[in-house]
């Protein structure tokens, strides 16, 4: 997907309040906006979001000197969400179908994101679950596709939706298959890195892997061109991707490749491209 | 009151809803908001938010080459409003204190606004007039100050909302008041001009000022650097000012004169600034 003009206040919105969470200090932070400004001023549009954000969070980095600024909203999220596992759990179980409720979760957890504008409440979409607008028009090829597949490459979005994931992956581990989880290199706005997932306890069913090649800043959704050739073979070779949240939709919704895209429609220029009202939960099998 | 680094996206988010009700044409929105960028990478955040919005809206009507982007938006607002006037004048005359109605009908006319990120919608206001939040402290000083006024300065803000501020001017004619109705000199945004006031039939109970001196383009909010000596010499002479909208808020704030507010708060700077919550409508003396 391409970077619109939509895109700039929400590139500075979400600087801001990055920059804020970084340091207390609004001429820092007045500095920052600044950079970003100029930087703006510089992008290709034809470049996917997640690859401008990269740039525009490497900038915030760079003038606040802090590298990881969701560091403790990560947490919260992490802890926050982990607490929720034995309700998660028992909706799982008491579902006709464990394996959508299980997926159907894993979307609500995407609902955990600072890096959009519009947020919702993860606990009140919990509580609503069956009367949120879920557009799993891609769910029958899901479950077809999952009976013959060996492989599962399942890339990660953010803290907090790694928990819901957990569960996702539990059923999908239940099925006997070879699971591959891929995080962030380095910390990117609230996106999973290693050490997320090994809180949530993905380990015990999947292989952690870094997507992208750490030599260079992560980038909020998985950017092709700098993926890891670990990744790049991965996402070649896997029977079946699971791509959750909007970044990585973002970044990857042209790729030559069947990907089934999980994720919670939180930006307007998302649901225009997939079609879908803002709000909307969303299993999408895009070939 | 200041400008925050949070206005920002906020004047880019509003810049590229102007420069696309003006032109369809995603290359000159481009360069609309490169330009607004470079502007905003120059500002003194000690002026007010009305003041930098002037220069930013003076650019999009450069570069678009539009004078008035708002043109169509305001038309309908104004009809629109018009077509309420009977629901609006019973609801003032079955009201026990007609003139609380009226100027709690004149900041919901308020919410027609397409200034600001927030919005809200005027006829479910309405509706709900009675549970909708209502701070209207300085309703005692401003019945008080009206029975000694002789002349009222009126300030107005937006198109729409000048046919709320019709049936509140209409109930201070009753009180026999001189009203003077200040309009903005030439388009900015979607606020009102004379054009306006006079399809609202405003000239009926007052006398329309043109409050800036019009060599220059209007900004949203009567900012008193670019007030015409006209405007100048009725606020200091007038009994009693009232001031409508956020805009006006903004650039007054900090005047050395008893002034009413009345607005709809939309913006959470405003509501920190005030000390009140997004979503109230506000009636508040600044002494």
């Amino acid at each position: 997907m391409q970077t619109h003009l939509d895109c700039i206040p929400c590139f500075l919105h979400q600087s801001l309040e990055a920059a804020r969470m970084a340091v207390d200090d609004e001429i820092l932070n007045e500095q920052v906006m600044k950079e970003v400004m100029k930087y703006l001023l510089t992008i290709d549009f034809s470049f996917s979001p997640p690859e401008i954000s990269k740039e525009v969070h490497r900038i915030i980095k760079q003038v606040t000197g802090v590298n990881d600024p969701y560091i403790t909203v990560k947490k919260k999220a992490n802890e926050h969400a982990k607490n929720q596992i034995p309700i998660l759990q028992k909706m799982i179980e008491d579902s006709d179908d464990a394996l959508l409720m299980a997926a159907k979760l894993s979307i609500i957890g995407n609902v955990v994101d600072f890096g959009t504008i519009n947020r919702f409440n993860v606990e009140e979409m919990i509580d609503n679950i069956a009367h949120k607008p879920f557009d799993h028009k891609g769910y029958a090829v899901f479950k077809k596709r999952l009976e013959n597949a060996s492989s599962i490459l399942y890339l990660a979005d953010n803290t907090g939706e790694v928990i819901f994931d957990f569960l996702l992956i539990e059923q999908l581990a239940k099925m006997k298959k070879n699971i591959t989880y891929v995080v962030k290199s380095n910390p990117i706005i609230n996106d999973a890195t290693e050490d997320d997932a090994l809180f949530a306890g993905i380990d015990r069913y999947a292989t952690i892997m870094k997507g992208d090649d750490g030599q260079t800043f992560s980038s909020p959704g998985m950017v092709l061109k700098y993926g890891s050739d670990e990744f790049l073979d991965a996402l070649d070779a896997a029977d079946m991707v699971i791509s959750k949240g909007q970044g990585n939709y973002e970044s990857l919704s042209m790729v030559d490749r069947e990907v089934f895209f999980l994720l919670m429609v939180k930006c307007p220029l998302v649901a225009n491209d997939i079609g879908i009202n803002v709000g909307t939960m969303v299993l999408k099998v895009k070939t």
